[in-house]
């Protein structure tokens, strides 16, 4: 079966594939703050369905899960991972084009969603729709997981994985997302992050009070902000006890692998208007740093008035939100209670700290390079791309990997690889989202070429 | 002249006096947002102007003042400053009546401004009123200042007062706001901290980021609080060198004024809800912070996300609003300049600093308790409370009462004493605002006995 016919189909079918992915991205689907996330669910159960999945819809009490099977039942499996919910649009007034309202220019789509990650489901779903209009039907068993929680940390789909063990057996795992650098090499991300997020909140008096109680009142934004002070110090150290002492990572290997990235900081840096990195890092050290630091970031804190002019208030609470990123083998759960041990033998009994509502604590996890589905997802990358790949040993950037790639019991022991349809730009979590349509196509044809590859090893399991 | 019969007219009209204020307080008039201000000027003039004053309205770039007099050239002569803009009114969810829909319960009025200070302006007005009404004129020379810009700092009020320092003389000057104890003893106050209102922001990269870049890009958030952190610490001491160094209160004298103080500190921690003061205070320690601490308290602190959930962002800026205030001998303008000085010497080259735009900085003032005026006015509390007057020589809270106390050239030199309508609990700034109707009705009665004794001092000054 000749692959330039795939191809040819691939191509010919572009301009209906963007326009899918429109569909896509003028679907709101905010799992925050629940706004048309099962409407978005429906659309996405309907589209596969459409292109001959055998569709179910999980209810969970967050929202639906959907599995979608196709292909033959004992040929090599792929799992396919992807999440239909976005992130919140934040300043409207930051966005070029409206979030919800898709918009092609020069080579790019823009849209909230566009990159993270509906195009990568779009592009798939059509590269796999192109190799059965050639061949007549899938020479692999696809099986496709999406959820709708993965931007609140994915709090259904540890139980959802483990409940379905046996109908996720696979080969292999493509993960929801991934990417091109700068200069259309297609990079394969092997690993994420951890992800533990928590609230910090400082109350005072009942009532915001005159400021002029300050002198005799103790202040819960003072209390705050010296908490988080002490939390982590100027160095960018956390000063959690514990906090490093599980770090496994980089391995020697793993190293090299970071030290083959090739070296587009100084464009990143351009690209985000920042004269230099933190505590001065240059080029590679970014790269290390990316893949195996650990972080604790604070992704908002208020307390009191900040409207214009000034008000002269006591406020009566302070919060702070954070997420804490976590690289092998650091234990999300771990490091919350020594989080909370940390804050009270520091004195500060006065501060509250809980998980974010709704938000599932994240294991990092990191795949072996040399696993055979791995392997195969480079050559199918280097075939496309005529380039080599770049293997990026972990991402900066967390999600649920852990329960695919983990030794059973924790995880499903499949090897995952994250290669997609973003580039370095592609702003995800931020106005402007957007992926360069070529980088969309390229994934196709990598994902149909993959098929091929893994249909000719039938014994691959 | 009886006095009684001024006292019977006062009591025979406080329901009149009860309506003016209801008026006065369902004007709103909130400096900071702009919001009914010059309605506000409009009314306090129209009011002034049909009590007998002669009205001169001066515009400024900001607010209007207004001038106000009545009452003899050649007798001794009264100065009485009050500003009518209030506020900004908060959450209006924490009111149980709404803010410009002043409300009796209980003996009190609940409304915003109604005890900062509206309801002074008007016990005055109306205590003047009685006075003329029975005298057929008033014995002394009023002069009334009222400005529109105190809740943001009265950026216009010094160069008024410098520019009308003619017709500013006076023997004494009542000011705009002061109370009663939870008793019911009148409570004189001497003294006011200064202010510095500044801004600290930080700014990290062009937009929000994935937070998963905190790995390797700087925090304006972290680096905010450090920087504050750094500027207070835990032990509520402030950091910036040299700040307590030109502190000179409280004298031997003025320490034995707040030790005659009543303590009511328990029942004022209850009033707020909290279980202890800043630092384990108690009792005669809050009198004197509250007296003679400067503070550095945070008004507002925001970055980032702050919605329900969770929002994985790296915010691109971090703001944070502190109002300083300052005690005998500081200069707010000296410890500005060395705030500004010691965020650059400990390395926070990347935090602005600048005052908040529209608010004035504030010098300390503080009066001697045995001026002759002030002796005057110690005697009309005494007289019409039947108690001894608490003796407070200087607020826990600020006001630009140097312009008017400090000796010239700096000030007009004009003995000054805070002695009002309001008590413990009327929470000035805060939800629920409010003033007991009685010490309301006390104060009338005090202004006048004061009116009457200084006219018996013909030779005042």
């Amino acid at each position: 079966m000749p692959v330039s016919t795939v191809s040819d189909y691939i191509d010919r079918h572009f301009d209906d594939t963007i326009a899918k992915l429109a569909r896509w991205c003028a679907q709101p689907s905010i799992s925050t703050e629940n706004v048309g996330v099962e409407e978005m669910a429906r659309l996405a159960a309907h589209d596969l369905s459409q292109s001959g999945f055998e569709v179910k819809v999980y209810e969970t009490e967050g929202f639906p899960i959907i599995l979608a099977v196709a292909g033959p039942r004992h040929a090599p499996c792929m799992l396919i991972y992807n999440h239909y919910d976005v992130q919140p649009v934040g300043d409207l007034a930051e966005w070029t084009s409206p979030p919800f309202e898709p918009q092609i220019r020069d080579g790019k789509m823009y849209g909230r969603g566009v990159a993270d990650t509906k195009s990568n489901i779009v592009a798939r779903l059509d590269a796999l729709n192109a190799v059965r209009a050639v061949r007549g039907e899938l020479p692999v068993r696809v099986v496709w997981l999406l959820e709708g929680e993965e931007e609140i940390g994915s709090p259904h789909l540890d139980r959802f994985v483990a409940e379905h063990r046996h109908d996720l057996k696979a080969d292999g795992c493509v993960w929801e997302f991934g990417g091109y650098t700068w200069d259309g090499r297609p990079n394969i991300t092997l690993g994420l992050k951890g992800m533990l997020s928590v609230e910090l909140v400082a109350r005072g008096a009942k009532r915001d009070l005159h400021s002029a109680s300050a002198a005799y009142v103790p202040s819960p934004v003072w209390r705050l902000i010296w908490a988080l002070a002490a939390i982590k110090t100027p160095d960018s150290r956390v000063q959690i006890p514990g906090f490093y002492s599980s770090v496994t990572v980089p391995t020697e290997e793993q190293a090299r692998l970071v030290e083959q990235i090739p070296d587009e900081t100084q464009r990143d840096l351009e690209s985000i208007g920042l004269q230099s990195y933190l505590n001065g890092m240059q080029g590679m050290q970014v790269y290390m740093a990316r893949a195996f630091h650990p972080t604790a970031n604070i992704q908002g804190i208020i307390a009191g008035y900040n409207g214009p002019g000034s008000k002269t208030v006591l406020p009566r609470e302070a919060r702070a939100k954070l997420d804490i990123r976590l690289v092998p083998d650091q234990d999300p759960e771990e490091i919350f209670q020594a989080l909370r041990t940390f804050l009270k033998e520091r004195g500060f009994h006065d501060i509250e700290v809980e998980h974010i509502p709704g938000d599932g604590d994240l294991l990092p996890a990191i795949n072996d390079p040399e696993a055979l589905f791995i392997r195969l997802v480079r050559q199918a990358c280097a075939e496309v791309s005529g380039k080599p790949p770049v293997i990026t040993p972990s991402s900066e950037g967390s999600g649920p990997m852990a329960l695919f790639t983990r030794k059973p019991p924790v995880g499903l022991g499949i090897p995952t690889a994250a290669f997609g349809t973003g580039y370095p730009d592609s702003r995800a979590h931020a106005p402007d989202e957007n992926i360069r349509l070529d980088d969309m196509r390229a994934h196709m044809h990598t994902v149909a070429r993959l098929v091929e590859l893994m249909a000719q090893r039938s014994g691959l399991s």
